[in-house]
C-alpha cells in the first residue's frame, strides 16, 4: 500500500476539501455545487462540468414534512453503479427512453470552461427538450446507470453541427443519489483536455464526486428544511401566544378591583379550601400571595402585567377533571403556607421564592388529563420531543411561551443574572413535579436530613429541598380535611378513569388498577398505599426537619385512617364510598352513579 | 494514475459504503458509527476501534435553536490536521492538558475486536480520569490534533501493568470534526494486527474514515434535530388548536338559535351592509349562505361542526382596524351575491361554490394589519417561511389548522377525492388574493375573454376566473354605496398608517405615500388611481362577460366620481374627507381629529 501514499494523501486532501465545502456552504447550495464542480473539473481534468438536479420541491414550506421520506426515484445498488460504454446503448434507446419519461431537471449547474463563473438556469421542458446534454443527462436519471460515452460525434451519428452537444467530444454521465437512494440528480463531465475518454479510474473518481455532490445537497437541504421548520415553530408560537394571552378589557378589570386580605381567603392555613371560591376570586388570591411576600415590589413587577399572566396561566390550564387551574391555585398556596405558617421563608432568598411560587402555578400548565406514561404510549409529539418527564416539560415550556408572550413578563424589570437564576429555579421545580424525580431524589435528601443537615445553601442542596417542597405541594390535598380530601380524590379518581377508557377504547389495553373503572372498589387501599410510599415519608422528614409544616404530616395521618377505615369495609364487603351510603355493599350503588376515590397524585 | 486503479477501485468501494452508511442510518448514530469503525478496523487491519463523543446536547430539544450555529471547539484548518508523532509530545504534556481542560466525553462507542458487538458508554468524570485511552482521546480533542504513538508502553514510561491501555502496543488519534469546523469527538484505532505502528498512508485512510464519521453524525444530528422540531411544531400547532377553536358553550348557543332569512340581512344584494349587524348575527348571516346554497345538506355539514367552524374563523381574525373579521364577512357575502344574484353558481360546480365560499371567509384569517412588504421588511418569520404571497400562505394555513381542530372539520364527510379537490380550490383561491398574484393573472385573463371564451370548464381557466372573482370580491368595498364606501376606506387608511407608524418608529423608514399620516391629502387622487388601475377593468371585464355582476362595475364608476370630486377639492386647496367639513382648507383640522381615505385594497 506504502506506493501509493502520495496518490492516497492526494486524494484525501481533496475529501478533506469536499467535506469541508459541505459543511461550509451549507446554506448555500450553488455555492456548494460550483466548489464540487470545480475540484471535478480539475482532479479530472476536463473542459466542463455540469450538475442537474430533479425537483427540489421538498424544500417547499408546503411540503417540509416529507423531510424524512421524500418520495422519488428510489435506486437499490448493492456496490457501484453500473457502467454503460457507448457501444452498450444506442443514442435510440436514449431518445425512446427520454418520450417513454421526459426529464424533468428544474435546475442546472454549469461550469462552461475552467475558471469561468457558475451558470445556474431554471430550463423549461421545451429547454430540456431540444438540449442534447440535457438528454443524455436525463437518460443517465431514467437509468440510474453511469454512462460513459468516448465519441460522442460517432455515437449520435449526427454531423455536429446543431444543439448544444455540438463541441462535445466525449462525455461521462453519473446519477447523484440523496438519502433514502433517491435519485436526485445527474453529474456530467465533457471533454478530457487531452482528447482521450474518460478512463475507468476517472469513473471511479468521479464517483466519489457524486456521492459528496449528494451528500451535500442533502446536507444543504437538511439543512434549509431546519431553518423553515424553526421559522413555521416561530410563526405557530406567534399565534399561539396571542391566543393564550388573557384579554385586555379582563385584565382591565381585574386590575381595578380590590385584592381581598389573605386572611379573608384563608391562604396562611394548610385547610385552605378553594371550592367557595369564584375564577375572578382564584386569581385575587394569587395576586395576593404576591403582594404578602413582597414580590411585586421587590421585583418591581407592573401591576397589569401580574393581572394579565395571573389570568394568561389561568386561560392556559384546560377545564379536565384535577390538572386544571384550581389544583395550580392549591399547590401554590400550599407552597404559600409552607414558606408563611410553615415558616420555610427563612431558608430561601426571595428570588427562589418568587421562582417557586411561579413554578406552582405554571407546574401543569396545558395538562390533558393524561400522563406521561399514556404520552408514551400513544406515541404523542411530545413524547417524541421528551422521553422523559414529558409532561413536565411541556408545562415548562408552556410556561416560558406564557413569560415570553407580550406585556405578560413579570420577570421583565430582573437583572439578566436574576432573569436566568430564575427561570432555571423554575425549571427544575417543575420538572420535580414529576414522581420519577421525586423517588431518584429523596434518597439523597434522606440522607442529608439523616447526616443532621441544617445549611441547605449550596446550590445543590437547594435544589434538592425545593424538589421536595414541590412535591409536597402538589400532593397536599391529602393532608387537607378528610371532607375535602374525599372531594378531591374524586375527582383525581374521575381523571384517571377516563384515561383508563382511553386506554380501552383506543389502545384496546387493560389500564392499570388506579384507572380502571372496573377496580373502583380496590382504591381505598390504593390510597393507603400511596400515602405509605410517597405522602407519609416526605412529610415526616420535611416536619422533622422544618417543625411549623408538621400540620402537613397530622392532617395526611388522619386521612390515612379514613381511607384504611374504608378499605377494611371493602374489605367486608360494604361499600366505602359515600358517606350516606357506607353500609351498603358495593354491588347495590354499581352503574347507578359514578362514584371513585383515587390517589391524590398526579405525573 | 492508470496503475493504481484497483486501489483506487477499492477505496470508492469504500467511500460509498461509507456514504451509504450516512444515509441509511441517519436515524441511529449507534448503527451509523459502529458500520463506520468497522470499515476502518477492516481496511487499516487494527485490533481495537473507539469513538468518543463530546457533549451531543444539541439533539436536545431545549437547544434545538442552537441547530445553526452551535457553539464548541472551533478547528481552523487550512489542510490536512497537524501529525505528532510519539516524540513531539510527552505524556506529561498530555496529562497537563488534561488538567488544564479535562475530557468532558458523553459517550463512547467501542469495538474491543473484530467481529464483536459495539459497547456504548457514558462515562462519568472518574471513569474518564481514570483510563487512559481517554486521556489520550481527550489530549487529541484538546489540541485538535493527530496523534499516532508507535509503541504505548515505552511512550507511557510504564510497566503498563495497570490501566486500560495496558494492552495497547499502537494507538492512532484522530479528531473528528462537525460543520462549523467544530470538534465533535476523537476516533482511536488500537494496535495494527501486524504489530508494526500506524503508517503515513494508515494515517491518511484513518483520517477518511474521521471525516466520514463527522458527516455522519451531523446528518444523524440533523435528522433528530429536524424529527424533535417536527415534534415541537405539532405540539404547537396542537395547543394552537386548543386555543383557536371556539369554545362549546358559544356552539352550543349559535346551533339553538334561529338563523334569519337571507332577505333579512339583505344578503342578495350588491349594497350588504355588516354596519348594523352584531357579532352574533354575523355568524347566522355566514350560516345563512351556507344553507342558501344548499351546502349543509349537499356536502352533510354537521350543523353543530358548521357553527363551531364559522365561530372559530372569526375567533381566528385579530381586532386590527380593516382586515378582521368583518371584512372576511364581506367578502364572503359579495361572492355570494356573485353566485346568486349575479348568477356566477351556473358556471361552478357545488364544490367550486363551497371551496370559494370557504376561501373567502378564510381569506385574511390571522392577519396582523400589516403588508407582505412589512413581514420582508421586518425579517418576520412568516417572511422566512414564504418568500412571496407571505401572509396569503399563511392565511391558508392557519385555515388548514382550523379545519384539523377537533369537531371544526366542515369537509369532513366528503371523499378524500373531493376533499384533495376542495382543498386545492381554497388554496388556489387564497393564494390569489394577493394582487401581486392578480397582476399576473390577469393578462391571461383578458386575452381569454378577448377571445370571447364561453367555456370555463378546464382546471386552468376555472382556476383563472376563480381568482378573479375572489379579487372582485376582496376590493368590492369600493362598489358600495358612497358612504360605505368613505366609511371603509377611512378602516383601511387607518390599518395603512398604523403601518406606516411603525415602519417610521421601528424601521426608521418613510412608508410609501399610501401608508404615511403625513400624505392623507393626496389619497383621494390614489383612490381614484386604484380604481383606475384594478377595480374599474376588473370590474368591467367581469361585467362584460357575465352581466349581472355589472352593479360591482356601476357601483365603483359611481364611487369614482366621489373621490374624482374630492380629489379636484384637495387640490383647490379645500379639505376632502368629511362631509360636514368638506368647504374648510385641511389646514384648520390637522391635529384637532384623525382622519384619513385610502385605497381599499388589502395585501
Amino acid at each position: 500500500m506504502t506506493q501509493d501514499s502520495s496518490f492516497c494523501s492526494l486524494l484525501f486532501q481533496i475529501l478533506l476539501n469536499l467535506a469541508r465545502s459541505i459543511f461550509e456552504e451549507q446554506n448555500n447550495l450553488e455555492c456548494l455545487v460550483t466548489k464540487i464542480m470545480r475540484e471535478a473539473q480539475d482532479l479530472l481534468k476536463c473542459e466542463r462540468c455540469a450538475v442537474y438536479l430533479l425537483d427540489l420541491e421538498c424544500c417547499e414550506a408546503s411540503h417540509l414534512e416529507r423531510i424524512v421520506e421524500r418520495p422519488g426515484k428510489v435506486i437499490e445498488r448493492q456496490g457501484p453503479l453500473n457502467r454503460m460504454q457507448s457501444d452498450t446503448v444506442s443514442p435510440e434507446d436514449m431518445r425512446e427512453s427520454g418520450l417513454r419519461t421526459p426529464c424533468t431537471f428544474t435546475t442546472i449547474f454549469e461550469l462552461r470552461a475552467p475558471g469561468t463563473q457558475t451558470l445556474v438556469s431554471r430550463p423549461s421542458q421545451f429547454d430540456l427538450k431540444t438540449s442534447t446534454l440535457a438528454q443524455i443527462a436525463g437518460y443517465a436519471a431514467a437509468t440510474g446507470q453511469i454512462l460513459n460515452i468516448g465519441d460522442v460525434a460517432a455515437w449520435l451519428n449526427e454531423q455536429h453541427s446543431e444543439g448544444d452537444a455540438e463541441s462535445a467530444r466525449t462525455i461521462l454521465c453519473m446519477p447523484i443519489i440523496n438519502g433514502q437512494k433517491t435519485l436526485i440528480g445527474v453529474a456530467q463531465l465533457i471533454n478530457k483536455t487531452n482528447g482521450t475518454p474518460f478512463t475507468d479510474c476517472d469513473v471511479s473518481l468521479f464517483e466519489a464526486f457524486a456521492i459528496f455532490c449528494g451528500l451535500g445537497i442533502h446536507n444543504t437541504q437538511m439543512y434549509e428544511n431546519a431553518c423553515k421548520l424553526m421559522a413555521k415553530q416561530k410563526v405557530a408560537l406567534e399565534c399561539l401566544s396571542y391566543h393564550a394571552t388573557a384579554s385586555n378589557d379582563v385584565t382591565v378589570k381585574l386590575a381595578k378591583e380590590d385584592i381581598p386580605t389573605a386572611e379573608c381567603y384563608n391562604l396562611y392555613s394548610f385547610s385552605f379550601i378553594d371550592f367557595e371560591l369564584n375564577d375572578e376570586d382564584t386569581c385575587k388570591a394569587t395576586i395576593r400571595m404576591f403582594l404578602e411576600l413582597n414580590l411585586v415590589q421587590e421585583y418591581h413587577i407592573p401591576y397589569e402585567v401580574l393581572c394579565r399572566w395571573v389570568l394568561s396561566v389561568k386561560k392556559n390550564y384546560r377545564p379536565v377533571k384535577y390538572h386544571n387551574w384550581r389544583h395550580a391555585l392549591n399547590v401554590a398556596q400550599t407552597m404559600f403556607a409552607m414558606f408563611k405558617t410553615g415558616k420555610m421563608e427563612r431558608f430561601m432568598t426571595e428570588l427562589e421564592i418568587l421562582g417557586l411560587l411561579v413554578a406552582c402555578l405554571c407546574h401543569d400548565l396545558d395538562h390533558r388529563g393524561t400522563n406521561n406514561a399514556f404520552q408514551t404510549k400513544t406515541d404523542s409529539p411530545l413524547a417524541v420531543l421528551y422521553s422523559t418527564s414529558t409532561m413536565e416539560h411541556h408545562h415548562f415550556d408552556q410556561c416560558v411561551m406564557i413569560l415570553n408572550t407580550d406585556s405578560n413578563n413579570i420577570f421583565q424589570a430582573l437583572s439578566p443574572e436574576d432573569y436566568r437564576k430564575v427561570m432555571k429555579i423554575v425549571e427544575s421545580a417543575i420538572l420535580s413535579t414529576d414522581l420519577a424525580m421525586y423517588f431518584k431524589k429523596k434518597t439523597k435528601f434522606l440522607e442529608l436530613v439523616d447526616n443532621g443537615e441544617f445549611d441547605w445553601q449550596s446550590d445543590e442542596k437547594k435544589e434538592l429541598l425545593s424538589g421536595m417542597m414541590m412535591t409536597a405541594c402538589d400532593v397536599s390535598a391529602i393532608a387537607k380535611p378528610w371532607d375535602v380530601q374525599h372531594r378531591v380524590a374524586k375527582m383525581v379518581a374521575d381523571e384517571f378513569f377516563d384515561q383508563g377508557d382511553l386506554e380501552k377504547l383506543q389502545l384496546k389495553e387493560q389500564p392499570i388498577a388506579m384507572m380502571d373503572r372496573e377496580r373502583k372498589d380496590e382504591l381505598p387501599q390504593m390510597q393507603v398505599g400511596f400515602i405509605d410510599v410517597i405522602c407519609l415519608p416526605l412529610y415526616k422528614v420535611l416536619s422533622e426537619t422544618f417543625p411549623w409544616v408538621q400540620p402537613l404530616y397530622i392532617g395526611t395521618l388522619e386521612n390515612r385512617q379514613h381511607w384504611q377505615d374504608l378499605a377494611e369495609k371493602v374489605e367486608m364487603g360494604l361499600t366505602w364510598i359515600d358517606h350516606d351510603t357506607i353500609d351498603n355493599p358495593v354491588e347495590a350503588f354499581t352503574g347507578t352513579f359514578s362514584f371513585s376515590i383515587l390517589f391524590t397524585i398526579q405525573t
